[in-house]
């Protein structure tokens, strides 16, 4: 895409407004380059070097980096609060984020499908413009393939991401501790129902937005204010119950967390009723949580709030309780929580 | 996939060989899980650490960084020579090592179809391990997300890389000069026939196979012999020509390339004859051009010959010559070489 066919000197002619892709505009000839020239190039306005090359000079570093990747397969491409192109960018921000680094540079990796609307690829282009703006990073590489009509939904875009971690502290579910705090950094549910409701035409009243957002700027603020910071994890697909339970497993602890505390918008919970979701497990796409030192809990927390007032402190690691990785109470009673088998919202991310 | 669920002390159930991927397999609960346990981790190896984070921390580097990343829908997924996970190790080595990089940490995101056989999947990530072993390179971070049946073709693969640049010469179309030549590293025009073969079950005989391979190798040499290295480009999608056609453009140029010196073996010469293909603008997935100092031509050339003895010296690098960027000699006549507008080979990568 952006890496090659490069950039020359022949005016490009511009895409119309209704033209379609064509399965040669990923055949690399000069369909390819009119793509890049019209609607990959002024977005992301890469420089002609980067433009010229198979891969992308981003220069040196002196911090120890991180590298993730993730394919966004979302269904509708479009829903409140975002689309697949801020999704991709937060999302891969995020997940740098939650090993504490800061997003340096990112990849797009494109695979159309043969009739996309070029408005609608030109409309995607432009959101994940503006996320990497908001989100301080450089979309530096790319690529396009376009496949038949009827394959890719639109779109599917695979994403990576390059970060530079820079606190000294490893943060890692390994790191977790009997006595630690379990954070949330908002209120949970918004992606995942919104995604569902545009896809379902669910008319909800007021409508959910996708919480859809970078995360780097709520955990360095963590880290610049000296909290004791054991594990980060975003909770996207399968939600904060997942996160939860993933980080639990791997630090050999029961993590407890009380229903009352876990920070639900009334219009999310409202629709996980009438839906039978448990929103713990819905996805989110700019939530995450944290756990921190136990006596750095308040601390964390009033950080937090400056960025989304629904933070939440909402339970405790403890000692290890059998099998249980995670546990919620309730008023009354309290009960396990496990993996799903299957999807709960498929195609969410 | 790797990243993200974790790794826990739970016994994995094995895949059944019968198996095939189901939509919870991408929803990041206890069927991905087990996906990640019998199928990612023992291919490709990673360590407890990278499994339990969002993102793989990769250290530090001295180096000028490279970055890079394709998306790979080859159709069929297994062709002679290959099949599209040792393409997508390979394409992404290559990319960084026409820069000059070494790659250091590659990324896997996987778009896999629902049905498809989980034996298939275990081939091409088995591939893929092998390749990264051969090139010298570690799988670090991936994700899976499943879509339904119909979508996807099986499996789309978005690989990316991240390379350290050691050459401190800059190697780019705006390095090249008149005078330079212009040489290539192998014969050409085996991949895009081999898959061509494979999709319409043509029985070429002898059979054609991709020349798909990591291409550092001869790159490294070339750069510790010393060559005065102007450019480099993989003959990927578009080809040989299209490579030339785009660096000439770049570096405002014009390069004349000779017919009779152009390596194509002979049942891939029959091949294009028989189906009325120009091997020029058929797709390579193991053979580069280089431009190197005029002087520097024939040390080069020995370089290359002990790599691939069909690596040949080509043509030349000239004062821009009108609109023409580059132009082929046969036997009587001259003629310009031109990006193609369609798409020769549909779904070769």
């Amino acid at each position: 895409m952006m890496s090659r066919p490069g950039s020359h000197g022949s005016c490009p002619v511009p895409v119309h407004s209704a033209e379609r892709i064509e399965i040669g505009h990923g055949g690399g000839g000069k369909l390819t380059q009119r793509l890049i020239d019209t609607v990959f190039r002024p977005a992301f306005a890469v420089s002609d070097e980067d433009l010229t090359c198979d891969s992308a000079a981003i220069g040196r570093s002196e911090f120890e980096l991180a590298f993730t990747t993730d394919a966004y397969v979302v269904q509708p491409l479009f829903f409140p609060g975002g689309n697949i192109g801020s999704l991709a960018i937060f999302g891969t921000v995020n997940d740098l984020a939650m090993s504490g680094a800061r997003a340096l540079a990112i990849s797009a990796a494109f695979v159309i499908e043969e009739g996309f609307a070029v408005t609608d690829l030109n409309r995607i282009v432009e959101t994940m413009r503006d996320a990497a703006s908001r989100a301080g990073v450089r979309i530096v590489a790319g690529d396009t393939k376009v496949v038949e009509r009827g394959k890719a939904d639109g779109v599917y875009i695979a994403t990576s991401g390059i970060g530079e971690i820079g606190s000294r502290a490893l943060i890692r579910p390994q790191e977790v501790r009997v006595g630690d705090a379990v954070i949330v950094s908002g209120d949970i549910g918004r992606h995942g129902m919104a995604v569902m409701a545009a896809r379902e035409s669910l008319g909800f009243e007021p409508p959910i937005e996708s919480d859809c957002a970078p995360l780097f700027g709520p955990v360095s603020a963590l880290i610049d204010g000296g909290i004791e910071l054991h594990c980060l994890r975003d909770c996207t697909r399968g939600g904060l119950a997942t996160a939860l339970i993933e980080i639990a497993r791997c630090a050999d602890v029961t993590i407890a967390i009380e229903q009352t505390k876990i920070p639900v918008s009334g219009p999310v919970r409202g629709a996980c009723e009438i839906l039978g979701i448990d929103p713990l497990y819905v996805a989110n796409e700019g939530r995450f949580t944290a756990i921190v030192a136990g006596g750095d809990a308040e601390r964390a927390l009033s950080i937090l709030q400056r960025h989304d007032d629904a933070a939440a402190i909402i339970g405790m690691v403890g000692e290890r309780d059998g099998s249980t990785d995670a546990k919620i109470r309730t008023i009354g009673r309290t009960r396990a929580l496990d993996l799903q088998t299957g999807e709960q919202l498929p195609r969410i991310c």
